[in-house]
């Protein structure tokens, strides 16, 4: 028996959406969860907009084993994923007081002035109940409440959590990959591709075309976690593929 | 008065949700949308399936003035944005004439093999009275049906679609940005930095923290088309930032 467990990644921040930064975030989790059988059926990236971010959470969570949200959780106004979160799920916010001790500590030791930490605190008040992920940086803490789990929008912070985190994660079956690069045009091959895909079905099958040295080449890739089935189809792949080499 | 035109961007393509390539046609789209007024109200990564491009493509052309579609509009089995945009149209496929043409001259110029040109003209069947968009690359056209714009998704491509349609769009009005980077954990500059949120609410402001040599740094984002306020907002951010260092 297959077991399929799925996610979405919502990722929260305008200036994606203005096009001043690159999302990095969408990317490091759809590698991270593919390689523990989770697979991400949507990203979507939203404004730091409390409708918006309500919205979209009632539209995902109940369609998904897990959703992966990054952004907006830091300390100023403009930071309204907390509260957003709480909103959507019906939560009041409490001051969470492990991570009033955990803030104090590192600002403390980082020698910020007293204003800084102050400021800072609005990342204790977390949804009621809410399980903290640990933020081994700057300890300000994500959080997971029902199915979503909440990360900052600051890549190296994000990735820390994530790496903490993804241990108590459930993943389905494994999906393993076969992929060959060839140095043809993908029209020339999509008649026997098609042919291939349709005599294995559990075989997920994406040809990716690249422009290399002014030539035209193309990815086949070959995705399964039918591991028998994705080998003969890879072996079959190579036959075809050497017919026009 | 305001303009205000809005879009969403809709890529399309396993690839990027399993994690195997980083998605490059959103971030390239919302910089250049940003430059013609037209604001990015949400990006959407979904599987090449037929279900999923209906059901989003439903979902959002109501919404905004402007869809804009990349991936699956290639010649293998895989493809299956163009039948997919027309199953949601409820418009047939038909076979486009100049488009055939056009095809045929491109295959000929690059000497392809026979087979190839017959594979590559199941890009010429297109929804029935689209607009086409041209392709000074490889000839294959994207197309435009009611709002929704559907380029292809190789990044090279899509840009030289992209840059030969974008005079053709009707943006709104132009927003201006005046940021600053300063060297100051944002908790620090958080109460001062809402205070002067609050005294212009039609500019929008973002903190973006950052780590820079060990220190903790932030971007200060001041976004407006009110460009009086903003560059009184922006001095006044000046003066602030001025207290601290």
């Amino acid at each position: 028996m297959s077991k399929i467990i799925t996610s979405a990644i919502l990722i929260i921040g305008n200036e994606i959406l203005n096009g001043s930064v690159q999302d990095a975030n969408g990317y490091f989790l759809a590698k991270e969860l593919a390689n523990i059988g989770i697979i991400v059926k949507q990203i979507r990236i939203i404004a730091d907009d409390e409708n918006e971010i309500i919205t979209n959470i009632h539209q995902l969570k109940d369609s998904y084993d897990y959703i992966f949200s990054t952004g907006g959780i830091g300390p100023t106004h403009d930071d309204i994923t907390i509260e957003s979160v709480a909103k959507a799920f019906d939560l009041e916010l409490e001051m969470h007081q492990e991570t009033v001790v955990a803030l104090t500590e590192y600002y403390n030791a980082i020698q910020a002035p007293s204003g800084r930490l102050k400021s800072a605190l609005k990342m204790a008040y977390l949804p009621k109940d809410a399980k903290l992920i640990y933020n081994p940086i700057s300890r300000a803490p994500g959080f997971i409440v029902e199915n979503i789990y909440v990360m900052p929008g600051v890549p190296s912070i994000m990735q820390a959590m994530f790496d903490n985190l993804k241990h108590s994660l459930i993943g389905g079956d494994l999906i393993e990959i076969r992929s060959s690069e060839v140095h043809l045009g993908e029209s020339l091959i999509a008649k026997d591709f098609a042919l291939l895909q349709k005599n294995y079905l559990d075989v997920e099958m994406g040809s990716y075309p690249f422009i290399k040295e002014n030539k035209w080449c193309t990815k086949l890739v070959l995705r399964s976690s039918n591991i028998p089935a994705l080998e003969q189809a890879f072996s079959d792949l190579k036959s075809i593929i050497s017919n026009y080499e």
